[in-house]
């Protein structure tokens, strides 16, 4: 029997399965995550953080000077992530915790570049996130159908594509059973995460997400960067400043810096941590007898 | 900061927290139960199980020399709960697998009363489960409503209460997002547990099932032996055997001896062991600042 390490955080109440992998030993498939993030028959997670040494991953490896760590994200349904914005505070948390890393600045490599992590050595404060350039690469004609209305949308990149959409009430999209429609659906070939978002104030957002490959969830960190962007983008030339998002998990802030790029900050608790048996190992064996 | 060992596992989809207690010192309000279940702040499980000495409990100190454990269980909820089926299976693997417990036979105390269960060595053979003789009590004249139908129910009691509807086809009572309505009301005071029950061959059953204080769940252990139960009522002078009972989650046995007693056949996993921060400790100094 195989026992893996893990741990169990959130962010906000987005939910991640970290497994430390020192060593680049843990080979998952998209079945073994799905079993792992299942709420009754895994631990249940929204996602799995794998933590290999960058110079493990092929892709990766010119990054290994700068960043020990590489975080391997996998949606609950097993697909890859490039970045995720609640889960790298977890991923961060675990590594200082686990004295992997030392508290303070921290860079991680993740499928969409370097991210640079501030992490208090107290695991109550906030961690942020340094989270680059946003990209806007359109089109202008995006909508977003839920609950039985459409609203226009913008396209944001935020290392992971998001389709943001300004609602009146948080209400209106409806329960989200079911992905939103966007389109046209050309604009994303690979699947979108769809923010609804209210304006409470100009600086004092609400939202309501649904992650590609997962179905709503209580926080996303990129999500609540493309609500910002979004919300800023009318007026760029005068953005700077710290914008405060309420997801259904928890707050989260967004600082908006002259240069275009922002930074993320919010909670990382982790609530247990432990060994798992790895699915595999137990399906070999699995029998029902009578 | 509180560290507090636990365990994850399930019996057929049915998942439970694990908190061993050998010197009784752990007192959880029904808000740590809660918090401890929650399916994204917390590890998440439908229920949670703590096991202590059944010397510590005052209400069942009697038992203490036939039952060293008592099986304190609580739904997700935080209501207290009598007896579990799935849940009693799933401790009695924890205490073997961590050497609190003998494999072979084992008596547990539970708040409704003593159960015997027969454990294997090896955590992936099924474990069985003296359920003891279902009761009956009446009336005759139950009605449960769910998805726009109604069906006339079997009240059996099981150490907690059900009500038993036998129906065409398990799509009938609808998505169970709320607790199906039972009449008349003032059989179950302290609320009950829904199964509908389809009936494949006379020896083969499947069924879904809503747990009072829990919501729709994979599985159920005493419902699967209300449904026996209520199955072979009709016929009551010939009804031992085996029975096969198919939940979302899997499939128990139900054994029938001829004394009326009650076998529940069935697996236990324990997916993951560790240690989890009690949700008080973290209350205590959670705070979000910028």
């Amino acid at each position: 029997m195989t026992e893996q390490p893990f741990a169990k955080g959130h962010g906000a109440g987005n939910d991640f399965l970290v497994l430390p992998d020192p060593d680049g030993q843990l080979h998952l498939t998209g079945a073994d995550v799905t079993a792992l993030c299942h709420r009754r028959t895994g631990i249940g997670a929204d996602g799995l953080l794998r933590a290999v040494p960058t110079a493990r991953i092929q892709e990766a490896a010119e990054l290994a000077q700068q960043a020990h760590w590489f975080m391997d994200y996998r949606n609950a349904d097993g697909t890859l992530g490039a970045m995720c914005g609640n889960g790298i505070r977890v991923l961060a948390r675990h590594l200082v915790d686990t004295s992997l890393a030392a508290p303070g600045r921290l860079t991680i490599a993740t499928r969409a570049g370097l991210r640079t992590v501030h992490v208090p050595a107290d695991p109550y404060k906030d961690i942020r996130v340094d989270m680059g350039r946003p990209a806007l690469p359109g089109p202008d004609t995006l909508t977003v159908t839920a609950g039985g209305r459409s609203w226009p949308a913008v396209h944001v990149d935020v290392g992971n594509p998001h389709a943001v959409a300004f609602v009146d009430d948080l209400a209106h999209p409806g329960t989200l059973g079911t992905p939103p429609a966007v389109t046209p659906a050309a604009a994303y070939p690979h699947g979108v995460t769809v923010e609804f978002v209210h304006r409470l104030t100009p600086h004092h957002l609400e939202l309501r997400v649904h992650e590609r490959g997962v179905g709503e969830t209580s926080a996303c960190g990129t999500g609540a960067c493309a609500a910002v962007t979004a919300h800023t983008r009318p007026t760029r030339d005068a953005v700077s400043g710290t914008y405060r998002v309420d997801v259904p998990g928890g707050t989260l802030h967004v600082i908006a810096h002259d240069d275009g790029t922002l930074q993320l900050v919010g909670p990382a608790r982790i609530i247990a941590t432990g060994t798992l048996t790895l699915p595999e190992q137990d399906e070999h064996r699995a029998n029902y007898p009578v």
